[in-house]
């Protein structure tokens, strides 16, 4: 029986609307900073979407456009401002930057309150200690896909391919947080087949194409494809989405899997950060 | 065959004497501020080892011990002189504290260059991302010694048994960045003895005496034993040494296993605290 589809896109415009519903209900609507330096193409359609649903779910666009060759130390004093403002909830460096700017002493600013990307060095300590604060975009968006499935976590074997920084690491973090025993491959990892086939919840993020198929799988298994490439027969993911639904119990498609789940859960962390604000002010009163 | 014995106890000594002869070529020894708070006997003792090695190696032995009654107030203004004072090249405060005080807020004042325990959130989230820091003395410890067991690490299964931040978390951060595929398993594993069984290095933190027998390791598998009980037939760990070192290819010893390095790294961080300073200030000129 072919696999179950996790829609990422009927999942994630649930999730704005939730949203839309919170910032209708707050005195103030939190506003989100977007920082975009100089003129990369693929930064700017990211960045113009970001801008278009903050907007759309009732959220201030506070973004801020910077010449490619805006100076280290501009750029410092411009966060730090935005840090200070208090109608400010939550900033994006969006990257890469310019070579000449240094991105992590940078993103290194940004006040871990308003950190919404989760990509600092405060909020990955904040994570790794389980301590309340603002947690990557992508694999908490994982993590949400997992729950709206309605797939248990508690004691079973979740493998995470992959490795980076901004997915396979914090996710690792995040389903251990969620009581699975979790195994993280990469590759370095010798027989990788061997240890995907007895995960209950796979999620592949290693920048491979199709490098997951059937074979790696077992049967109802749930797999999440974080992967997005593309080629002359269009997009794909890490996984071979038709070979793979053949044996999988849950199966998310790319696109409309996570990708759609990543900005919904930008938004959501803004909501979260002006949320994490009035608590400490009025656990300050 | 029975398995070789990783002698913590010697180990631990030859990298004192390391520490002790890089302390010797440096133009000032670094100095180590260890903070009790109060009159918990086991901390006491626990300090006074710590002081005791501290002078042995020629550092600088930076004491001070404050009534159970400290406010938290006194306690971070302590905390931030210590900061500031370019004597101090490491800040211990040992744990716990009297229930009064807020030992998390505390051990964030900790300027995280100066955070030879490497527990700080800051600490974590530098471990979590890869950049250099402070690594927290036992998991560091750990692959010290599998380092001088002549173990591969590399797309080797690591297996971690617990998940705790003084241990478990930053063990599986640590062999994941030598390039292990590296497991976590807790309380909620459902079948841990399959899993441990696949591993290639076994690291047991769990913090429950004999959880590991030998049915839950593979022939040949290095074994490193984290746990310490006391129990009426003396110390234990939670590994059955005894029985596991019948198949198991290496095997750490309860006592004088992992116990000594611990003390030991907290002197190597101190010297490494000195030299992160040091490259910054150079870098600064």
């Amino acid at each position: 029986m072919p696999a179950t589809v996790i829609d990422g896109r009927a999942l994630a415009a649930r999730l704005r609307e939730e949203v839309a519903t919170q910032v209708a209900s707050m005195q103030e609507p939190p506003g989100l900073a977007t920082l975009l330096v100089g003129d990369d193409a693929a930064s700017e359609i990211y960045v113009r979407n970001k801008r278009r649903l903050c907007t759309q779910v009732g959220m201030r666009d506070l973004h801020r456009h910077l010449p490619a060759d805006v100076s280290q130390g501009e750029l410092a004093a411009i966060i730090s401002d935005l840090n200070a403002d208090p109608a400010v909830t939550g900033i994006l460096l969006q990257l890469p930057l310019p070579k000449h700017l240094r991105a992590d002493d940078l993103l290194a600013l940004i006040d871990p309150d308003k950190d919404v990307d989760g990509l600092t060095e405060a909020s990955a300590g904040r994570l790794a200690l389980g301590k309340p604060g603002l947690r990557p975009c992508t694999p908490s968006g994982v993590i949400r896909m997992l729950d709206s499935a309605g797939v248990e976590l508690r004691g079973r074997h979740a493998v995470v391919v992959g490795r980076s920084n901004l997915v396979g690491k914090p996710q690792a973090q995040l389903l251990l947080e969620r009581d699975a025993t979790v195994s993280i491959c990469h590759r370095h990892t010798t027989d990788l087949a061997a240890i995907t086939r007895t995960a209950d919840v796979l999620v592949v993020a290693a920048g491979v194409p199709h490098l997951v198929g059937a074979d790696a799988v077992a049967p109802g298994a749930t797999v999440i494809d974080v992967g997005i490439h593309r080629t002359d027969t269009g997009l794909c993911g890490d996984v071979d989405t038709a070979a793979v639904a053949e044996v999988a119990g849950a199966v998310t498609p790319v696109p409309g899997g996570v990708g759609p789940m990543t900005i919904a859960m930008l938004l959501w962390n803004t909501v979260e950060a002006a949320r994490l604000r009035s608590a400490a002010t009025a656990a300050a009163v």
